[in-house]
């Protein structure tokens, strides 16, 4: 399986790590004391394009470090904004006036294209008519236009027993997590619930797009016959990339929001939510859940 | 205790809910059975400035609906571009021709100024430097730009004894998510524990938004001598909006991030993270928690 090995806690290193440690009070009960603490680190991700000898920042996000380079690729397909083969390079600023703890908090993705690509969607994000007046409708109608599902989808199920075991299989992998308790993991998994690779990151959606560009730079998507695992809860924007990738199945081990399971209706995926201690709840797409009862 | 009265269940009722109903297929070990389920409602919020005669759409957000006004007013807050006093009015959007379910989905929030605020830093975000380069540090530089302290804040302390009720009081006060199981909460506490506010979203931004816009239409900021208290984990946008809205001390039931606690430190604020089971760690301003023990 592949877990994105990353350079451990930041110290003398120059680029910044997953964990940051630092010096916390503990209190219990009536007990007071100082100690060692490993929390997860947090710095913003500025992502640029270029293309045609033009350059463009696209999006500043919130980020833990490591995976950086998923993380732009997933980002920029789960928008719509690159396709698979669009991208030639990904690298850091190389910038020598930066410091260097900003050097790894810029990346550059170089593209195959004569020109930059249309980010206006990006721009508007949900902004869907020039009236004012939005809605969830409105949002899946905009999902419609830019995301044709694919003619045929090849079957895929997996089984009860299976989606059980996933939770577990996901806390295994997650390295950072068991240290600083502070993260969001998203795990892929076969059908038959074989661990396939795992990210992590203070924000849930970063999760999904490294994972998502993971796939891309390593010329796997579609995702089609994969189970997609989040650890949290599962919304629209959770739904919408993981679509974009070709998912079919997608599980959380917390709630969905009304949104995502409209989704998943509107355009025919699997949504299971809940999971965890051998229950689920299925709230679209049963028929590719085998339960053994029915 | 302001609980934010809301419109239940969406039915028949135009204006969308915080709690959408939908049959759910719910498998337990070998057992399966049809039920209906409560789902927390996740719609598109546009929020729309107007000023001078001129109007724009600054933000959209995926939120539950409810409290809309006070999300608005807090995000606008949180991000700098409205001061106490500044708001005339907010509305929803009037438009006839609209859907009624986008009607509730656009707040128009008008201005007593002679023209639209300066938006750039929100279209910038956390771009710091128009080369290319950014880092949690210069994050932390602009906001000091941006949010100069205020020169006394009164002495506020709270003894642990109080900040272990918290979570307990919060998931009392969560009217919500004991349905749905799918809702961030952000609840404000005097320094005695007693229960001021509580607000829910899908979004655990929106959560404290809608808390400080709350205020900020009730006229009750600063919130200097109050406790905020987010179910979840404490991140930087947390901690910036709650410093905006002068809160010192900030307790979280799960893990802060790194770039949380820096905020923290640099700005002199209490950081409570892992508040639950009578113990919590105290990560940044220990001087405002009395242990009983020192």
């Amino acid at each position: 399986m592949d877990t994105a090995a990353e350079p451990g806690a930041t110290g003398t290193a120059r680029r910044p790590g997953p964990v940051t440690r630092i010096r916390v009070t503990q209190v219990t009960g009536g007990s007071v004391r100082d100690r060692r603490d490993d929390l997860a680190t947090e710095e913003p991700l500025e992502i640029r394009l270029t293309a045609g000898g033009e350059s463009r920042t696209v999006a500043i996000t919130m980020r833990t470090p490591g995976a950086d380079f998923e993380l732009a690729a997933g980002f920029l397909h789960g928008e719509g904004i690159v396709r698979p083969g669009d991208i030639a390079a990904i690298d850091y600023c190389t910038d020598e006036d930066l410091k260097p703890e900003e050097r790894y908090n810029t990346v550059t993705v170089r593209l195959r294209l004569p020109a930059l690509p249309d980010i206006s969607a990006l721009e508007r994000h949900f902004l869907t008519s020039s009236a004012c007046g939005v809605c969830g409708a409105a949002s899946l109608d905009a999902l419609h236009d830019r995301c044709a599902p694919p003619a045929a989808r090849p079957p895929v199920e997996v089984g009860a027993e299976v989606l059980y075991g996933l939770p577990d299989l996901l806390r295994e992998a997650q390295g950072v997590f068991g240290r600083t308790g502070g993260l969001h993991a998203a795990g892929l998994f076969t059908a038959e619930g074989t661990p396939v690779g795992v990210r992590e990151d203070v924000g849930r959606h970063n999760a999904v797009d490294k994972l998502v560009g993971w796939a891309l730079l390593g010329d796997r998507l579609p995702l089609d016959r994969h189970v997609l695992l989040v650890s949290g809860r599962a919304s629209y924007e959770i739904m919408q990339k993981a679509m974009a990738a070709g998912v079919q199945i997608v599980c959380a081990v917390s709630a969905p929001s009304s949104l995502a399971v409209d989704l998943a209706r509107e355009f025919g995926m699997t949504l299971v939510g809940f999971l965890r201690e051998e229950r689920f709840n299925i709230y679209a797409g049963a028929e590719r859940v085998r339960t053994g009862n029915g």
